[in-house]
């Protein structure tokens, strides 16, 4: 009788506990950020991180007001020598050449198919980014298939992996990072928004309506009951520097309390971030430190010069990577 | 002997039973959609939230591209006898005329000071939209407490209750529905996106971010490291019509998979959702059927005339709202 009194009651606390465990379901105390060295940047994010998610700080924030900007070219991918984007540009150009002689001929089309980058440089600004319109507009319907098969095959010049691989691993890990703490992440380019719409909610798991950038103009054409938004390569809107501020107000239209950039064209964005925030807030840059593994730069460079940014990230406090230091892996695998 | 194992296995059995029902939390099957009457347009509704939600469906969609916009105006509250932000103008106008005589001077602010509507209407269509962008301008930085604090309290002219009320409870409990089965819901309106970003986040629970509307120009000031966006009086983009397909293109960047409207300004972007769209549509249109509990009106009417875009709805199936008939309810309590 004693026995089977001890093998009932082991039975109901047996049953009784796993019923308790499954339904607790304890977290697994995993890294989120495992391609970080333990340094300084990646407790001063998961600090900020844990503080704003825990509902009995005073730093708590909402997740309705969780919101964090990342630039991209530089920040989440590599932009050197020259925004890949530009290298899609111009491979197109060089394919449209061979069956439109203008495209051989017309400055600025002739220096890209001549592969003059100096005389190319040189040319009217207006027409230069004209001409990055006109590769969005003559792909127009088939301008993401176009853009993803291109990303996913063509090599990078330098890095030697296809464009798709040349964004960086630790900064996919903090994207799904701020995710798992319900942040909304969006990206906030200087790269044109078709193009980056294309690819990143693949790639960065960022969904089109959290993608703004530097825009063309579009034209809605209605066919009977039909109606379709075509692209036009008439330039609309620079998402850079002051933009950045502009289009953050006009898309979000609140202050996010996150600001990920690299270069002086993300200052403005993290100093209006940063001042008369009702949140706590956090600004980092990524300082391209690392010669070796990617690219060594900031003052002397066409894309991505970091000068008045780091000056005031010092003044202010905030965070710095130091690639070569504090990333364990630069790329996936 | 027996009695004792009938007891423990009983005690065995309820143990596992109640871990079990624990583990699953079986979904209490509450109606989602109380204010509707059990019609045509409820039925429409659920059928096509679960047959986009069902992973096992041909008409799945995933959570990311579940895309739902609404206009605003006389679809998720009373625009009758004139939108309500109008109302909210011309209090604010008289307001101003106290302290400075512009404003009781001149035209249009002078018609609206003497509350003369027939006299009003009359004026150049810029400069009563440009009054509009300065009262937006000249509450500055206190304009979101303005606008909440004047629709909490100020009483709708026919309603009998404040702004704040004139929200149709079937619509908020279609919003709640939607989020609750992952659609991420925008508003697409005509009206100004900073009035609708000021109250909509508490009475919609729509952030900020979500709401598209009307525009004015904004210009970003830097004081020391101190960036501020602030608002002119100066017209930038009206939401309307064509225009609500050009923002969702611009900021959503992909077709809505349902669209609710309720006037032929949102015929443009309910077709525009309808065709050629990857996945399964939903359009629908509110229509304002009830003189006693809302208003009667469609053909003749300042605000929400719904003429072409019925008969686009009944030639491709969307579905209508009858709201006399449709709603149990039509305002919170």
């Amino acid at each position: 009788m004693k026995n089977k009194h001890i093998i009932f009651l082991a039975i109901v606390v047996l049953c009784v506990f796993s019923c308790k465990q499954k339904q607790e379901n304890p977290p697994i105390q995993k890294d989120p950020l495992p391609s970080f060295n333990d340094v300084q940047s990646k407790a001063n994010i998961m600090a900020f991180v844990q503080s704003v998610t825990d509902s009995t700080s005073s730093n708590y924030v909402k997740p309705i007001d969780r919101i964090a900007c990342f630039d991209n070219d530089g920040t989440l991918w590599a932009e050197q020598p020259l925004p890949s984007q530009l290298f899609f540009v111009f491979d197109k150009v060089r394919e449209m050449a061979r069956s439109n002689p203008k495209y051989a001929t017309e400055s600025p089309y002739k220096q890209v198919v001549e592969n003059n980058l100096e005389e190319l440089l040189k040319q009217d600004k207006d027409k230069l980014v004209a001409m990055i319109g006109e590769v969005d507009s003559l792909f127009y319907p088939n301008y993401k298939e176009t853009v993803n098969s291109w990303i996913d095959t063509v090599q990078h010049p330098v890095l030697n992996r296809p464009y798709a691989s040349t964004v960086y691993q630790p900064m996919i890990e903090l994207l799904d990072y701020l995710r798992a703490n319900q942040f909304t992440v969006y990206v906030v380019s200087g790269g044109g928004v078709a193009f980056m719409r294309a690819w990143q909610p693949v790639i960065y798991g960022i969904p089109e309506n959290n993608i703004i950038g530097s825009t063309f103009k579009t034209e809605a054409v209605q066919k009977n009951d039909s109606i379709a938004v075509v692209p036009t390569s008439q330039f609309d809107f620079y998402d850079d520097h002051m933009g950045k501020v502009i289009n953050i107000q006009k898309t979000i239209g609140k202050k996010p309390i996150m600001v990920v950039g690299n270069s002086d064209g993300d200052l403005e964005m993290m100093e209006y971030a940063f001042t008369n925030n009702p949140h706590p807030t956090f600004m980092l840059y990524v300082n391209h430190t690392d010669g070796e593994r990617e690219f060594l730069y900031d003052e002397k460079t066409i894309a991505g010069k970091l000068v008045k940014g780091k000056e005031v990230a010092k003044k202010n406090g905030w965070t710095i990577i130091d690639m070569r230091n504090d990333w364990k892996t630069v790329f996936p695998n």
